[in-house]
């Protein structure tokens, strides 16, 4: 779901009357216009055709996968700003056959948009809440108190959150209104990734979200997911091709549970912790990973075939966040 | 309160007749003699004032935060020796407005002292059982088997435990006796800071102590507190001061829940495991850290205002352990 | 229990017939000549005895600690190959005075044989399942879809795994048929260490493996244990020799409990994660580890007497994971 296709009933006069766009430095700028940044870090990467039914569920796993939002990019003062319009919302969403579970969620959908800039970027996150009642935005990196996203926004209030896009690393956001436990648990998150000044090397790169769903709110999780929806990537595993890197950005955000494990089968991966370093710390093929912990996790296949992926805490895996990779040969002429 | 006010009815000679002393090498040291470390880690730190009321309770967090007992420091044989005394009692704690919650403690605070002192020093930890009980108390660190704390004090009885501050990191003591869960639980445990020979660079140095409440003895914690009190330090934000080095010594001991993470807000730190280098392993903004593990954490603020602090479990966090960090505002002449 | 015994009713031409050995590159080698590996990591190093009372029961740990099983060797078109004969079967475990359990097993025990090899070998598993039911092997490691082991194999049913020993590291392998917190949680695993092609220094090497018993099926753990019976090192400390270095193989197979930590008193141990390096990445005395998790720890103790290890998961530790070395005075002359 494209960004522009919201606040369409929002213009810029309106957002400067209701006093939301005062002194965040839009002077100059050409406002609106999209210009979609070309990800350097695909060049001459293979992503295999994932050709799966579409749905307009609030979580279309399918759709999340490979899906980087780089936002309205403009140039002010000599700068890149890049601007995201997310709107909260309430909508259902059908776990499994059995099992409708009313989310809240940005832009409609479970997990939120892969929100992606490059270190030193100005992000301007324009939140629309439309979901009936209070929500907020908090993000991970480095930002200013009143840019923190701990206070509540109303229902149908707008609040503008701004700050630089600082360190490199993977990151997150959510709302962080009280009890967190179930405004996450609910659906309201997503990835923040900030790219180094110097690009990492070309991979497919794809974006894996671990979460829980307390379904009869007991303070427990009796379902579980991979990017929202249970047991999405086992009915369809994600064709990747034969000895291509490829960079998973891996977030764990399961509530109620304290930890969940990240295991690939039949493979070893290298971590780079929190996305913090452009060399890898270690190599394993199982990594601890406590709620809003996320790393970078680099691999290749030489086999080919269907592979596995899921915690190792084997009663999260059981309960829906399960995966498997499809390796895709190369074709050698 | 103060360790020399322990022990006053009991002599060096009553201390020796009872056989605890011998062997230890006390001959030709200036016993009792206090003389207080002069901490180097400071110089030119400012530390904010924290005037908040001052209570006669168990947990008392503002004392807690930047209280480092360096023990009656002695000569013996030309080398420092470390003298700590320590009472273990039975006293009542005002979790909140309506859970009143019956510690076992030293020195009637929740968490005890926080020790301190330089790798090589000799410790020399004088223990009194006055809790109603048998406890004990066992140091991480390196040290004999008789020393290890694991066999029971009873009651109204002494025991010396010496050893060597070894190696330099951050450390942990607790009560030994079983079901270790309850005696940690109730409030038996505190921070063992050694230093390296080398001292780390000056820096505003705080203590940080997740534990956990189980109030109704069903071996799952209702509460759960930052350095002894639930939600104190979101009461009263600990003042920090803007761009200064912030060094972070922060223990989880909670019981019952495996894990907990340590996430700050709007800001990333660094990590240095166990304080076992002087070098940072890794940067993050959230760290998993199982039961009884330990890290020094560095970071400063540049931007000023109140930024929380928490576990990410977002439960534990919603349940007490959830403070906040006020950053003042540098005057710049 | 040597793996020689088993299959005695499955001859190779028998293994032909059924189709499990085709295109597995058996032409020219020498099939069952046992040529036992020598370790070469044990040169020079002193391992006290161990005498305790031989049991024939399922688990058996004094017998698991320092048991490695090389397989029986032979070198196909210039590689050695190591072949190992398991069979699946389900037996009663007597846990306590009053818990019998009756656990799915490799070759009757829990955990299972410790599979050992050097980078590069062949590694041939012909598992034969006499237990009842489905269940299969999956190893950790590298190796193709068709070796994952995610396929049931039937009762009575033969399946051969075979696939290169790689990479070097602390691996482990268990039954990955669902619901895999069952079969784990019932004994159906074990390790799998593959050396670097450069031999690590001589030390005492040892196998450590947490795992817990759901003994009421109400997929909660009630009790715990190293190596398969609870307490049993508490009871039988494990004897090591002063000043030398030991060398623990540590593996977390716990069930149903996310994560556990390995804690040693009064020492502090170098950590290899997943055994992945040749030098250590950090130094503490408490490490977490979510399930299957694995790590080379090493250290050796200065001082004599007995130093206990136990998850500082209290609750798991009170429960039978719980043991200690007993380290033996090296008699200088």
């Amino acid at each position: 779901m494209p960004a522009s296709n919201l606040f369409q009933h929002l213009s810029r006069r309106q957002l400067i009357q209701l006093g939301l766009l005062s002194g965040v430095g839009l002077a100059g700028s050409a406002f609106g216009i999209n210009l979609l940044a070309q990800s350097k870090n695909r060049q001459n990467v293979i992503v295999p055709p994932f050709d799966i039914p579409q749905t307009k569920d609030a979580a279309n796993p399918a759709a999340v996968l490979r899906d980087f939002d780089y936002g309205t990019v403009t140039q002010e003062n000599g700068r890149t700003v890049r601007e995201f319009r997310v709107e909260a919302r309430t909508s259902a969403l059908q776990l499994n056959q059995s099992t409708s579970f009313v989310t809240w969620n940005l832009n409609g959908r479970v997990p939120g948009p892969t929100f992606r800039a490059t270190q030193g970027d100005r992000i301007r996150v324009i939140f629309y809440n439309k979901a009936g009642h209070s929500h907020s935005l908090h993000f991970h990196g480095v930002h200013s108190a009143e840019m923190d996203g701990v206070k509540p926004v109303k229902h149908n209030a707008v609040q503008i959150y701004e700050f630089d896009a600082e360190p490199f690393g993977v990151h997150l956001y959510h709302c962080h209104i009280e009890p967190i436990s179930r405004h996450v648990g609910k659906g309201l998150y997503g990835m923040f990734i900030v790219d180094p000044p110097t690009p990492r090397p070309p991979a497919d790169e794809i974006v894996l979200i671990m979460a829980g769903y307390d379904v009869n709110d007991d303070r427990k999780n009796e379902l579980f997911a991979f990017n929202g929806l249970p047991d999405y990537y086992m009915k369809h595993p994600i064709p990747i091709q034969q000895d291509q890197l490829i960079r998973l950005y891996v977030l764990n955000l399961i509530e109620f549970d304290p930890v969940a494990t990240f295991h690939l089968h039949a493979n070893m991966f290298r971590v780079y912790r929190t996305g913090r370093t452009l060399e890898p710390s270690e190599e394993t093929d199982v990594i601890t990973m406590g709620t809003a912990e996320r790393h970078i996790l680099e691999f290749s296949f030489h086999h080919t075939g269907k592979f596995m992926f899921h915690p190792h805490q084997d009663y999260i895996a059981e309960s829906g966040c399960m995966g498997a990779f499809e390796v895709i040969a190369n074709s050698k002429a």
